[in-house]
């Protein structure tokens, strides 16, 4: 079963202060698998997973590449439409003919993830017993069911064994997650500014995330009317993040202490400052195009991520890893410090595997592999050649 | 005047888990200033000035240190019941016979400040026009007008110059404010964990803590009944902003990714871990002891202080300091970094003053100005002797 779905804009790449994009419509496909078994044990059916696919496909079918979206990102890696706007595809710059990711010799894939709000079956998606959305009644899922519902899509397609898994944030997870739950199936794997974990301070900032959405009435327990969400919680949580993503350094080489330029919705107490706006604004832009509940479902999917979960040891996980592991650490990360980074890569190479470890020099922190495009194009292009 | 008020737990001092400790009694001193002229022009009349006193007042007036408390401190610096309780007074285990701020010579002093709601007048203090609480209509207050109410009240008390000047974070803004502000006043000034400023980073925080509180329909535009405050709001800023109190590595090191041992009331969305109960549980306490108008006046003043404002040049704005100045680093700060707080100390020596730099070796954080008493006291000691 395949249809038609009206995919949304990443939303990611918000380099510059900018206008606002018009959304324009985008054609992906979907697949419907009958039932995914999830780690809890449940069985959520039916699933359904959108994608996006550019290049061709070989005959043997050995050179897929699978791109991993991050936490409010989406299968819209690329637009075949404005392939040089580095906003209309989160990692546009490097997908296409010549470019990292090179159409010309591989088969680019990019489905938004379980769990997800642009496509995928997520709380958004109606439950089969009445038709309304799952909201809370949709499972807890794991970096593990999404990956494992990705490896579904991937053998309907029939795709075996993956040319290269690649992604960043949560979807640096997932593409961990590839070398450990399919080794058999992954020649290599790049992982940009994730980890094997997420740290306590970053546990400790989704946790403050997710308070202000729990809180927010217009949540009403997660039941609210569509469109009709936690603005302001949502908003809160989205500010919060994004913080996570930029660094001190960038943050005071953009903004400093400059009084605010541009207007805001949100309320002031005192003086308003640029910082500020800039965060209101990023709040704004994710409140129109994600859905509250699903932020609840992939944040704490990813605070829940542990690559060592019954998997014993980190040595004994790590000693799974068949690909060969590019791990990408970004200098002025807090969320996933390069340190940790660069541990993952070393844990997998005392383990016995093959594994690089490369840094993109940056003040964009986290938000780097999203925004550096030369640093990352120069990095991935001979990892991938 | 003066009058006897209730002084609260300071708080601050949240080093180990603790059993609830009983709040006892305190008697703590006040004066009523006729009026303050704030640096906005606006007049406040009265003012109420809460302040606490250990030791004994020379003569000669020359033997006086103010310490200057944090964002939610109070004048209780000191426990004269339980001196050896470091949670019963903010710096109590720095205060006494024999003691860094060594209470057989100094005269040591530490007033609530102007804003502050834990005995000196603020926004929950009586409007003399109907006697309700200020509450919003209490005019924005500045760290400037904090170190005026000071400088006035210890001219009342006939101080008219400090052997010493000292104080954590906020506390150490005002303490580096007093040695702009009144040069010929102060001969040494302690600055702790402190800068000219604040880093957009740190501004930003604090406007999505402010936001949690602005959003909470419990807030009510600020006219919340007492004890009905913005309660979720309030603890979420708390959250928000204990998180810029701790250090990455430290929290790692306490809590990592344990699983909750403690029960929580706020909710949780997946498993429940560790350091968010303990995250919940300081949210709580603030909540019971401090209130959220005067939180958004206090932030908003700390992330207002430029110590430049109205100066001309840093360089120029250093020339004026007279005292010579200790400024302590916290190696794992991250709201106040040590490289801005050595930097401060650098700028002070360039501009011909004497500064001296010391650095706190500790993974408390920003915190550790009121965890790490060993360290401190053995910095302090010898620059106050």
């Amino acid at each position: 079963m395949s249809s038609l779905v009206e995919a949304t804009e990443s939303g990611f790449n918000e380099a510059a202060a900018m206008p606002e994009r018009v959304p324009r419509a985008q054609t992906a496909t979907a697949v419907t698998l009958d039932s995914l078994t999830l780690d809890s044990g449940e069985v959520l059916a039916p699933v359904t997973l959108a994608y996006e696919t550019w290049g061709r496909l070989a005959p043997a079918a050995d050179n897929a590449i699978l791109l991993c979206h991050a936490l409010t990102g989406s299968a819209h890696a690329r637009d075949a439409e404005l392939p040089d706007d580095p906003r209309a595809g989160w990692w546009n710059p490097l997908i296409g003919p010549g470019r990292a990711f090179d159409t010309n010799y591989y088969f680019v894939i990019c489905s938004n993830v379980l769990g997800g709000c642009n496509g995928s079956t997520g709380p958004t998606s109606p439950h089969p017993a009445d038709d309304e959305p799952y909201r809370l009644r949709f499972p807890l899922v794991t970096v593990g069911d999404m990956v494992r519902a990705q490896h579904a899509l991937l053998h309907h397609l029939g795709i075996t064994r993956l040319a290269a898994v690649a992604g960043g944030s949560l979807g640096g997870m997932q593409a961990l997650e590839w070398t450990l739950a399919y080794p058999g199936d992954v020649a290599r794997a790049v992982v940009v500014g994730a980890s094997a974990q997420l740290s306590a301070q970053g546990l400790a900032i989704d946790d403050i995330g997710r308070q202000a959405i729990l809180s927010d009435p217009a949540w009403q327990d997660g039941s609210y009317a569509p469109g009709k969400g936690p603005a302001t919680g949502l908003g809160i949580a989205r500010m919060l993040a994004l913080l996570t993503y930029t660094s001190p350094a960038g943050l005071a080489e953009r903004f400093g202490r400059r009084a605010a330029t541009q207007p805001s919705t949100w309320p002031s107490f005192g003086p308003r400052l640029d910082v500020e706006t800039y965060l209101h604004h990023q709040a704004d832009k994710l409140v129109r195009r994600f859905d509250a509940n699903t932020y609840l479902y992939l944040s704490s999917a990813m605070d829940r991520y542990n690559a060592t979960d019954g998997r014993g040891s980190e040595a004994d996980t790590l000693a799974r890893v068949q690909a060969e592991v590019l791990a990408v650490g970004i200098s002025s990360d807090w969320l996933f410090p390069a340190a940790h980074v660069r541990a993952l890569a070393e844990g997998i190479v005392a383990a016995g595997g093959r594994a690089r470890y490369v840094e993109v020099q940056s003040l964009n922190g986290h938000d780097a592999f999203l925004k550096d495009w030369d640093q990352m194009e120069a990095i991935l292009r001979p990892f991938l050649v």
